[in-house]
């Protein structure tokens, strides 16, 4: 079993979607990542709060059994994230985001991270990604996440990083957006260019591609009863992905395909519940049961 | 192997994609499913013309073994339809429709159609859907497609023809229209209410979903290199879909999986040249070896 280092936001989410609303809850896509990837394996967690985040959000972390001895706390506020979403929960509509301590976030890795064999670079700033980079010692396998917001601002750092990196994840308008071509065949092999030998193209409720040099794997997302907050899905799949790889110790590209199914499961419970509420309550029975329910609904 | 007969638009499409653009070319529902179809099993053609049809399109359907007899010449111009994509290639905005001889078209089977097996009802009026399959003496499998117009002029009447239909097809946008959801799965349950028994839903660059009272099944599209002219996908899809179960006779669930695969395969064809000139030079060869990449890239 691999240990994960991940770097990230932790941040206190404000939702509303056309199914509830919530104030405040643990969010943060180092939070998502962790919590998805911790009922695989253990994780590290690097990222920065302010004096004002709830401990009982550090209980449940720990409970988790994630360390947080990389979770700083800093003297200031949380950053904190106001939301909501339509009927179609693709698009997230951003209506207050407070940086407060993470403006000034500059990730160290604690002594026991830095071996860490799997690093997960959650959306955060590509400078700060490759800073954290260069603390890993022994990194195996290194991934990466992004968003629009990079790729309008710091596109020639993002490239930067991308170049260290093995495994590119992005949703399906960035990558579009990143590379200026609609053809997501054309944009994953554009970034591959850049570095990674593997690119993940996620399209929410239309599923995941996975290119590599000569290969493709398509897979679908799960048939949901009920969508209540898609906030954390992408975070979520990453974790499920890597958690698997993690535990499992099999980099290849056939396990790689079982990871995005396992990452797919992840999502799809993730997006049953606001925030994480329904990790909190999820068992390894139904991530097992759901596993094979893919392999249902996808065999020809 | 059974016969299908298929009832549907014959046309002159102008086509304009960033990619190209053709004039007046041989288009229309039931020629792109039966051209499609003709890889696989004869085809029953029926539709209308008008008298400034070419001969040649003609000879082109009875090259594929189409039985033209249902091809009915009247006095008059050939449906016509004007039409352009932009880089998204998921809408088709029409600029000209000229229904022509089409108006006044009242579809009857010849005496050797009426007694074909399948039989598909592709996008027309869904009372003009109706009139031809209650002339079907021994249907065993009746299939339907649709399109938006329908859905907005006619929707008792298109509920009226469901219930008599085993298997509705339609696209995402259609499905949410007629069930009022946004959901998926609720839009083909809702269509299952009505009579079919398995609703498949056409997603485009997205795949297909295909649902019954029990069971979802997921394919992806097939990850293309360059697509120059979507017009006539969903009928292509058709066309394998129907194609392979009228060869293999097989109607179950497990083997609708492969049909829906086949489907793919021949809608990813379809779209890599204008018009039908993919089909003018595709090989059997070529489509098996397109439905075992579709293999390889959904196994995990």
């Amino acid at each position: 079993m691999s240990k994960i280092t991940v770097v990230g936001s932790v941040a206190l989410d404000s939702i509303e979607t056309p199914f509830g609303k919530v104030e405040s809850v643990l969010g943060g896509s180092a939070t998502h990542f962790s919590t998805a990837a911790s009922f695989f394996t253990p994780v590290n967690l690097v990222g920065v709060v302010g004096t004002d985040f709830p401990k009982e959000h550090i209980s449940f972390l720990r409970s988790r059994k994630i360390d947080t001895k990389g979770l700083e706390i800093t003297e200031g506020l949380t950053f904190s994230w106001r939301g909501h979403y339509d009927y179609d929960l693709n698009t997230a509509h951003s209506l207050e985001t407070n940086l407060n301590v993470f403006q000034d976030f500059n990730p160290k890795l604690p002594e026991n991270y830095a071996d860490a064999e799997i690093i997960f670079l959650a959306n955060i700033d590509p400078q700060l990604q490759l800073q954290v980079l260069e603390q890993a010692t022994e990194p195996k396998l290194v991934v990466m996440d992004t968003m629009n917001f990079w790729i309008e601002h710091k596109k020639e750092h993002l490239i930067r990083t991308l170049q260290e990196v093995d495994i590119a994840l992005m949703n399906d308008s960035e990558a579009r957006e990143l590379c200026k071509t609609h053809s997501l065949l054309d944009a994953a092999r554009m970034v591959m260019g850049w570095g990674p030998t593997t690119v993940i193209i996620k399209k929410g409720e239309h599923g995941v591609l996975m290119f590599t040099e000569t290969t493709h794997f398509a897979a679908p997302a799960f048939p949901l009863e009920e969508i209540k907050d898609p906030t954390g899905a992408g975070d979520s799949f990453a974790g499920g992905f890597l958690g698997f790889l993690a535990k499992n110790g099999d980099f290849s590209e056939q396990n790689q395909r079982k990871a995005v199914v396992y990452g797919s499961v992840m999502a799809s419970f993730s997006v049953e519940g606001f925030g994480l509420n329904r990790f909190r309550e999820l068992t390894q029975k139904e991530i097992d049961s759901r596993y094979c329910h893919f392999e249902e609904i996808t065999g020809f």
